[in-house]
């Protein structure tokens, strides 16, 4: 009966963590916003499609300046390291430390321990890019900057497996482990505690 | 830079119960989804604007279907009680109970003890149509179907105060109070025992 | 090896609600703390078996006072109401409202749906009591004072059941339903909706 | 009224995490156990207080066996490494690891940022124990195996600024940081991932 407003909730119901009641909770929001505002939103979303590019070379999302690589690969042409993250969230979190200077690589999401379950990391295009960078010599380092987890400790030892006897040369290296902020030696697990232990840092 | 993401981020922000990750997250999830699905939201976000109307009785949102007028209304014209309640939200699980069959007017808001602070109830509104449902006596009892809370006590104080003296021949109810479903009596407040206890049950 | 710790903890493990952790930071709590201390807990544990009884009559934990019987039960002996209550906990509750002043009986548990499961409620002593209570003409009405789930329902349903036909002079009530303190309409089920409906207040 | 429940009811109420309700339903939970039960839980309360010490080397809880040191500490007497931990349930968590075979020193709480609020750290205990072994030649290694917090580091950096000065020829170190089990790099703080990025592991 309400039909568009059914529509319209059951849209927002697949957006990520919105349940039932808070995509109603979506429309009736937007039932009271003026039609300046409704214009607004759905500018935003055609444009953020039409005006955003996927960079050829690391794969995050960027506006769209002409070229088809984005600034951040362009101004780490020189580097010869390589951060493979899982997605565009955890590079813009990494990239604001402003600790790395690298490359980068969106690898797009996990590979399953379960193999029926659909991938969807891009493994071929990245075997691909480092072929082309070590054959360059435009590589020397590749970095796995995963979170630590089950699916990403999967990724990361299939991909060190997988690159590791292509790339003789190559060094990898993942993330150092240990205490962060906020951790109660109480609690910390068996694993990190005896990461913290072996990296322990001289004063 | 990434001014398009930002800048639909934004406005996401702005959704009820969305902070900043999570308005990220939607940008990320829609820049993901293909063309065919972004028209389909672009079209569901614009239609429902222009295809729902408020019912001019009511006031809750109902698909247009020619009339000023939503089918409840229509279906409880005979009827001579008027539920009071909040927001749309309220209103379709009162509904969806079937247990009363009369009319309804959606408040819009409450009625804030700090009067400085804007108030989106349409009392006036609500205040003329008790006048004309009563003149041609239309109407006979009036139901407070708010939630339990401070603002709506507040509320349903501040209404019955105004409308007693006004309609002296108006019956003015309010939903019973008890305990509900997965109360732990253990835990129950003494308001929630009291009538809970002067309302039991014969069985 | 750290024997005496562990035992300590694993004794303080079966209390309700406390995990191992926590069991294990009481112990910690208690070598902190000095003798005089640790004197007035085992004292106090002592004591509270010593010199506490159960009422013959309500099964409520009540202070030795010479009698058999508690000082509720005792000024509520002109009451021809006995409201039934799940545990100690529900009555202390329910007695520090004042909103009632008739006779209690603890039952100790529920009666389970799944009869091999071992049940603690006193539903024989139940019986006798009421049978007694009767046939002197002193008891009228049997108040169900119990939390809502779903295995208060079916103590309650099977004690109706047992008592009606057994005692047909008898009123048995329940306590009412509808709208408990802090109750947001949006989200009340249908049951409680239905309630607060039917046991609407007039103002 | 009910005065050795109330009573008893208050002690428990200190315990750690253990409020109001949760207190009184341990004195329910007692009162419904039988006198063996009693019996057994007031012994190990006793016993606790009796026949735990308090290592005079370590200050950690140990079962009496006749010395007045621990057998952690015998056994690790060899070593010229010191672990300072905050309390037993630091020790306990790191100890159970096996990555550490030095020996240890339980601080007994953090020092104060605000130093009008009292602090349980036994910091004379530990410096005079540090000069005694550094006398001795029987430390080389002092580490700070803390939790990560604002106490926590405050307790660091003092500790360090008095030690350093003091025993010129001894290493500090702290447990090394970077990320922990379970942690997502989309919600990884700046300090986290910068530690992390530096002490990344070569695989």
């Amino acid at each position: 009966m309400n039909n568009r407003i059914d529509k319209l909730a059951e849209l927002f119901e697949s957006f990520p963590g919105i349940g039932r009641r808070q995509a109603r909770r979506f429309v009736y929001y937007l039932l009271h916003k003026d039609q300046g505002y409704i214009n607004e939103l759905v500018a935003g979303i055609q444009n953020v499609k039409a005006e955003i590019n996927q960079c050829s070379e690391c794969y995050r999302f960027f506006p769209k300046n002409g070229s088809l690589v984005c600034e951040v690969c362009t101004q780490a042409k020189d580097s010869k390291q390589l951060a493979i993250v899982e997605k565009d969230a955890d590079f813009e979190n990494l990239h604001k430390t402003h600790v790395y200077d690298g490359k980068y690589f969106i690898l797009g999401g996990f590979i399953n321990a379960n193999e029926k379950k659909r991938s969807y990391a891009r493994v071929d295009t990245l075997i691909k890019r480092i072929e082309r960078d070590t054959a360059s010599g435009a590589l020397d380092e590749v970095i796995f900057a995963l979170s630590i987890s089950p699916e990403a400790e999967h990724t990361r030892i299939r991909l060190y497996t997988m690159l590791r006897d292509e790339f003789p040369n190559l060094t990898f290296s993942t993330l150092g482990r240990g205490l962060s902020t906020g951790t109660e030696l109480e609690y910390s697990d068996t694993e990190t505690l005896k990461y913290a232990f072996k990296s322990r840092i001289q004063q």
